[in-house]
C-alpha cells in the first residue's frame, strides 16, 4: 500500500464516507477518530480498502506522505478548533488543513488567519449532497489559500460529483471563508426551494383536495420539465411512501409538522441583512421554520381564531399549472437574492467569486441541484457582471410570462387563509425591483420629520432637511 | 447655585436636550464634551440655566453629587467605550454611569458585566421621541441593577413623558441588556409601522390616484380613530408640506425614494433569527429600505420588465375603508412579533421582562407611541403572561373582523404589480398562526431523506428515522 496522500480526521458519517470515496478513485487515506473504537469499527468494516488507520494525533500526522493534506470532518464550532489545537503541533510549513464541516464562514476566515501566521495552508470547503452524496459525489465548495487549493484540487475534482457536461462539481471559489459563505448561501437556497414545495403541495392539498398519491405524480410530472431538480423528485419519491409504523398512512401524514434547522439558513439571513442585501424569500422559509415549531400555539390559536373558507370555485388542471409557474417563478426570485447576496459579498470581503463556477458547481451532488442551474451557468457565462438574475433575457421572459400565474394563486391563497410566505415575498421581490418610485420617500420623510436623519432629493445632488418645526 | 446632582457627557443635540429637560425640572446639570466649544457654545445659549460646564473629565467628575450619576449621550460603539475608559479613574464604587445611546444590547450586556467588577452600576437606556422627545419627554427604556436605577429613577420619572393618566414613560425594564433590547424591538416595530404607512399611502396613490393632499386628509381622518398615533400624524402633516426649495409640489414628491437606516431595525431582526422568533413583518420592512436603496437597479428594471395593469375597477370610498382596516390588521401582526421576542428573548436572557409596563411606557414620548399601546396594555394587565397578542379577546376579534380587508387589499395589490411585503407577510403570520397542520412535515421529511435528521411522529413520542434507501 502506497504512503497516504491524504488523512481523514472525523469517522461520523460523512467521514467515514467521504474517505471511502476518495479511496475509491485510488488513494491510500489515513484515518483517524478521537474515539478509537470507531476507527476500528470503520477497519473492521472496510477490511479490503486502502484505508490506514491512526490511533493518536502524532502517528496519524505522520503518516502522510508531504506537504500533508488533513480533512477534518467534525462537528463545526469548538470541536473544530480542538482538533486543529491538536494537529498543529505536528504539522510543517505549507502542509493543508482542510475544513469539510458545515462551519460559520467568520470562522474559516478567523482560522485562516491565525495559521497563516503559523505558515499552515487553510481550506474552508462546503461539502453539499448528504451522506450520500459524500460517498458517491458531492458537491464541493472550496475557499483558502489558493496555491493550497491546487494541492488538493487533482483529489477533490475526482471525488466531486459530476455534472452532465463531464464537469467537476468543485472550483476554487475564492480566499479564507468564500467556501463557507457559499456553502452558507447554498444552504439557505435550499430552505427557499423547501418551503416553495410545501406550499405548492398545500395549495393541491387544501385548495384542491387531492390526496398525497395524487400530489406525488404532480411532482414527478414536474420533474420532467423545467423544475427538474432533486428536491422536486424526492418530494414526489417521499409523498409515494407509506407508514413504515404500521398505519395505512402516507409516512408524510404520521410526520409532526415541525421543521428544524442547523442555522445555517439563518446564518445566510443574518448575513443579509449586514450586508444590506433584501433576501426576503430565504427569510420567510427560516422564519417559516420557526412558526412550525410553535406547534402548541398553533393548535390553540386554531381553535379560537376563524379564518375564511377555502376557495374551492377553481379549476383543478389550471390551478395545478398556475401552481407550477408560481413555483417556478418564486425559485427564480429566491435564487437571484441569493446570487444578489453573492455579489454583494464578493465586494465587501474581497473574494472576487465567479458566478457562473458557482452556479455550475452546484449543478449536480449538493441538495439544490437541477436544470435550472444550467440557465443560471448560461446566464453569467453570457455576461459575468450579470447585475441581477432578472436582468438576464431568459429569467426576465420567464418571470415576465409566469407572474400571472404567481399574481392568481397568492390571491386565492390569502383569501383561502392558506399561508404562503414564500410565494408572497417572491412577488412582492419581483414589484419591488421593478418599480421605479417607492413609498420609500414617505418613509425618508418619516424619519427626518422626527430625527434630523435627511434625505436626498430627485432634482439636485446633496443632503437636505426640511424645516419641519418651523413656521409655515 | 446647588452641586450638580446629574453629569451629561455628549453636548450633541440630544445630549443637550436631554440636559436642558433634566434642569428644566429643577436640577443643576454638569456638563461635559470632548471638544470644549460646544460646551461654550451650550453655556452661551443657555447662560440662565443651572449648568455647570466641564472643561476635564475631573473637573467633571469631581463636580458632581455622590453617588455620582453621570449620563453618557455620545455615539453608540468605540466612542461609549473610550468615555467610560475616561471615567473610570475617577469614580467610586456605587456611583451610576448611564448610556442613553443606542446602543446594541450585548455591548450593555458586556459593560454592565465589566464594570460591575470595578462596583460600578450601568444603566443603558433606551430613550426614544427624537430630538424634541428627548427636550420634553422621551420615552426611556433602563435596564441595569435595579439598585442603581432606584437612584436615578426620581430624576427619569420626571424627564420622562407622561401618558394620558399622568403616568410617567419609564419603568425599570430588567438587568444588563434590558433596556436597550427592548428600545430595539420597539425601533424594529417602528420600521414596521412606517413600512404599513407607506404601502397604504402607495395604495391611495397608484391604485385609487388620489393626490397628495387627499390622502393627508385621510390620514388626519384615520388619526381620529383607532389608528391614532404619532406616525400617522406626522404622516398627515408631512402630506400636507410643499416644496421647500421652489416648486410647487409636495415634499413627499421632491424626497428621493431611498429609506436610510442606522442598524436597530437590522439587529432587532437578526436577533429574532437567532432567538428562533418568526418576526416577519419588521424583517420584511428592513428589506423594504435595503431594496429602496437599490434606485438604479430599480429604474433599470423597470424599464425592462414588464408589469400588469393596476386593477382600477374599485370603489375609492370602500378601499379606502379596508386600506385602514388592514393597515390595523397588520400593525397588530407586527406588534404581535415584537412581543412574541420580546417574550422569547426574556426567557433566553433571563430578565423577567413586564410586557404590561412595557406597553405603558410606549404610549407617550416614543416615536410608535399610539392610542392602540393602550390595549397592549389593557391585554397584558388582565393577563400577565399572555401567550401571544392574537390571544387576547380584543386583539383577536379585530384581526378576525378585519382579516377580509387585508386578503382583499393583498389580493388587489398582487394583481396590481403593486409591493406590499408588510401587508403580506402580517396575513401570512395570521394564518399560519391560527394554523393547526401546516405542511412543515414535508420538509421535515426532505430533511430526514437527505441528511437523516430525524422527525417527531403525530401518533407517539420519539425521534424517528425512514428507511428511505432499502428496499421497499
Amino acid at each position: 500500500m502506497a504512503q497516504p496522500q491524504i488523512g481523514v480526521v472525523g469517522m461520523a458519517v460523512m467521514g467515514k464516507n467521504l474517505a471511502l470515496n476518495i479511496e475509491s478513485r485510488g488513494y491510500t487515506v489515513a484515518i483517524y477518530n478521537r474515539t478509537a473504537s470507531r476507527t476500528e469499527q470503520v477497519m473492521k468494516d472496510h477490511a479490503e480498502k486502502k484505508l490506514v488507520p491512526a490511533y493518536s494525533i502524532e502517528e496519524f500526522v505522520n503518516s502522510l506522505e508531504k506537504p500533508r493534506r488533513i480533512m477534518m470532518m467534525v462537528q463545526a464550532g469548538k470541536a473544530t478548533d480542538a482538533v486543529i489545537a491538536e494537529l498543529l503541533p505536528f504539522l510543517d510549513k505549507g502542509d493543508v488543513l482542510i475544513d469539510g464541516g458545515n462551519t460559520f464562514f467568520e470562522d474559516t476566515m478567523r482560522r485562516n488567519k491565525e495559521l497563516d501566521n503559523s505558515g499552515i495552508n487553510f481550506i474552508g470547503t462546503g461539502v453539499s449532497g448528504g451522506e450520500l452524496g459524500a460517498l458517491q459525489g458531492p458537491s464541493m465548495m472550496p475557499g483558502g489559500q489558493k496555491e493550497a487549493y491546487d494541492l488538493v484540487a487533482p483529489i477533490f475534482e475526482q471525488i466531486a460529483a459530476k455534472a452532465k457536461d463531464g464537469a467537476p462539481c468543485v472550483t476554487y471559489i475564492g480566499p479564507n471563508g468564500a467556501g463557507h459563505y457559499v456553502k452558507m448561501v447554498h444552504n439557505g437556497i435550499e430552505y427557499g426551494d423547501e418551503q416553495l414545495i410545501s406550499e405548492s403541495y398545500e395549495l393541491m392539498r387544501t385548495m384542491l383536495g387531492m390526496s398525497v398519491g395524487e400530489i406525488a405524480d404532480v411532482f414527478a410530472d414536474w420533474n420532467k420539465g423545467e423544475l427538474d431538480s432533486y428536491l422536486i423528485d424526492i418530494t414526489a419519491d417521499i409523498l409515494t411512501r407509506k407508514d413504515d409504523l404500521g398505519s395505512d398512512k402516507p409516512i408524510v401524514d404520521m410526520i409532526m409538522d415541525k421543521t428544524g434547522n442547523k442555522g445555517t439558513g439563518k446564518w445566510s439571513s443574518q448575513n443579509a441583512l449586514e450586508l444590506g442585501v433584501p433576501q426576503s424569500l430565504i427569510t420567510e422559509s427560516v422564519y417559516a421554520r420557526y412558526i412550525s415549531v410553535m406547534k402548541d400555539e398553533r393548535v390553540a390559536a386554531s381553535k379560537v381564531i376563524d379564518g375564511p373558507e377555502v376557495v374551492t370555485d377553481v379549476d383543478k388542471k389550471e390551478l395545478v399549472e398556475k401552481i407550477r409557474e408560481a413555483l417556478y417563478f418564486s425559485k427564480i426570485m429566491s435564487y437571484a437574492q441569493g446570487f444578489e447576496q453573492m455579489k454583494v459579498a464578493s465586494e465587501h470581503y474581497d473574494w472576487d467569486l465567479n458566478f457562473a463556477e458557482i452556479a455550475k458547481i452546484w449543478r449536480a451532488g449538493c441538495i439544490i441541484r437541477a436544470r435550472f442551474l444550467q440557465n443560471i451557468t448560461d446566464a453569467f457565462d453570457k455576461k459575468a457582471d450579470l447585475n441581477n438574475l432578472l436582468m438576464d433575457d431568459y429569467f426576465k421572459e420567464i418571470s415576465e410570462k409566469y407572474q400571472a400565474a404567481v399574481r392568481d394563486i397568492v390571491a386565492l391563497a390569502v383569501k383561502s387563509g392558506i399561508p404562503v410566505p414564500g410565494f408572497s415575498s417572491a412577488i412582492a421581490y419581483f414589484d419591488s425591483f421593478r418599480t421605479p418610485v417607492l413609498p420609500a420617500s414617505l418613509v425618508q420623510a418619516q424619519r427626518d420629520y422626527f430625527g434630523a436623519h435627511t434625505y436626498e432629493r430627485v432634482d439636485r445632488e446633496g443632503s437636505f432637511h426640511y424645516p419641519w418645526y418651523e413656521e409655515q
